[in-house]
């Protein structure tokens, strides 16, 4: 792969991108059955977690059984594209005082509907690429 | 969660969003440790398959470990979105006709770079949500 077409961020470049992003994609696993879900959010670089808000479900049976996740966030146009992807630990909020302090935060739900349950994911690895789109090059074949 | 804001497709209706699509994210778990690529697509509904190319890396080395696989993809502006989720089982195509045949489909890579192996997924389950977008009703603080 060349480095000219793919261009792997700074962590901090990664966290400035993650900072600004209210929506992108959840994947968690069971029995190494993984599963993916949109999901609105809310960063906070400072203290290196995403917040998100989840009706009772499939995603939080997922964290009981397995409190390992994923977050993806991208955007692209026809010319040029990234993706940020933080991974870490999910827990679901239980403490008075953290689902008050929750919800002061600016997280937009994605659909109006009830949901009354945080998760916070201490993020312990980012990671994040740059894509110039364009044509493949030509395949040698031999 | 109210299905006024929330409609489940029907199998056909995510079949035929799948089919269109040309981008989206791969989500893999090795060791229930869950990861998700962005990827480009090809979808061939007729067949139930998922086609990407890949060059040699993580998400290879994944699908050595565990075949199930979750492919995402999504679309929303401020007011509507949908989202559909199909999870299989993916492998290397490694026979020269297969590849051949491979070689044909119009799968446009997001990245400009030699990518010489193709994942074929064969999809066992999809599902599909259309969301309506717009303020959370008011939480009834207990």
């Amino acid at each position: 792969m060349s480095t000219d077409d793919v261009a792997v961020m700074t962590t901090d470049d990664a966290w400035r991108l993650l900072d600004g992003c209210v929506f992108g994609r959840l994947g968690v696993s069971v029995h190494d059955d993984p599963d993916i879900f949109p999901v609105n959010v809310h960063v906070d670089a400072s203290a290196r977690t995403i917040l998100l808000r989840t009706a009772e479900g499939t995603k939080l049976s997922s964290l009981a059984v397995n409190e390992r996740v994923v977050f993806e966030t991208d955007a692209f146009t026809s010319r040029v594209g990234w993706s940020v992807i933080a991974k870490g630990r999910a827990r679901v909020l239980v403490g008075t005082d953290e689902i008050l302090r929750a919800d002061q935060a600016p997280l937009q739900p994605w659909i109006p509907t009830l949901k009354t349950q945080y998760v916070e994911i201490t993020v312990d690895r980012i990671s994040g690429r740059r894509f110039a789109i364009g044509p493949e090059p030509e395949r040698i074949v031999s």
